[in-house]
């Protein structure tokens, strides 16, 4: 059965995203720094449709995340950040079911990207992406408070963070609806990276 | 010249230590789970005259910190909150310079270690622990607070994280006095770990 996981890149002070963020300002003040070894990999220039990048170890893990999405579910806030900013074809290849209040008609981009908007609830969301994502697994692509409501409902399967190498001093912390949270988790494997340190997580359950 | 450098464990949330601590409750409440990958290494267990410890990839990145070490600075409440729970034959074999404000006469303990009481701030204390460490570099041991004090005053030369697998959903953060301060580090390596996920950092100074 497919699983349900997310995949983040944090500051050392654990913020996904700087002070300030809003359709203008995607990742906030300084948030661009989180996403700097993400930018550096082939994987990401090639979905982005930019020639080259030079082979760097991070490309592994990033390849690896992108293979195993057969889709995705988002909350409106990145979606509202991302369409200003995303190109027409854009970076997906997959369904991505949108948890909003507001009804839309689905809008396909090129490429195999489909957004799909829910206003039925992140069960609904699950539900619709399990079924679209085939064999694969469906990622929580963000932000921050519906990572962490997938987290605290336990849809969370496993997880991978990448940590930059930036201290941002202010923003939004992935973690910061989790406050009060104690939550145990396995670290079943890091992987290599010269731009930034790639740890992969299983949410442990009581059984 | 000698390194300036701190080595700390903290939660995926970033908490070096839980809620509640204190004397009684060293690492605060839930806060023994951020070491636990560090007490399952043969070199924690030597150093706390413990027998044995299984093999585990961990144990190179606490061998290679400890060997670096020829002092330590350390701050006030870690200090009390150590002082009732480490051994006779104290865990840091070297010289120890506790940040006070009470003049206090210095203490040796069995082993090597000797703490000595500097009552006149951070430069005095390292001036003296650079002295004392010869050719090896100085740890700034904790707490948090004592860390970013370092840091703010552009002491650090290099740090170690390890992040443990582990939400604590509250406690005290590493950066929490670095809010609104960004700071700009290179990853310099990450270090094999089954149990941790360890990353090392050297801060980049403006030249």
């Amino acid at each position: 059965v497919n699983k349900v996981f997310f995949d983040v890149g944090l500051s050392l002070d654990g913020f996904l995203a700087g002070p300030n963020g809003g359709p203008r300002n995607p990742l906030g003040d300084g948030g661009l720094a989180l996403h700097e070894w993400l930018f550096a990999t082939a994987t990401f220039r090639e979905q982005h449709g930019e020639p080259g990048g030079e082979p760097v170890a991070d490309d592994g893990v990033v390849r690896a995340t992108f293979a195993r999405t057969g889709a995705y579910v988002m909350g409106r806030r990145m979606f509202d950040e991302g369409e200003v900013v995303w190109p027409e074809d854009a970076p997906f290849r997959a369904p991505v079911f949108v948890l909003t209040r507001r009804a839309r008609a689905p809008w396909p981009r090129k490429g195999g990207t489909t957004f799909h908007f829910v206003t039925t609830g992140i069960h609904d969301a699950l539900a619709r992406a399990r079924e679209a994502a085939g064999g694969k697994d469906v990622r929580v692509a963000g932000g921050a408070d519906t990572i962490c409501q997938f987290l605290a409902a336990g849809l969370i399967d496993d997880f991978t963070l990448h940590t930059a190498p930036v201290l941002l001093g202010a923003g939004v912390r992935l973690f910061d609806d989790m406050v009060g949270h104690r939550l145990a988790v396995e670290q079943t494997a890091t992987s290599p990276g010269a731009l930034a340190a790639h740890a992969h997580y299983r949410v442990v359950r009581a059984s």
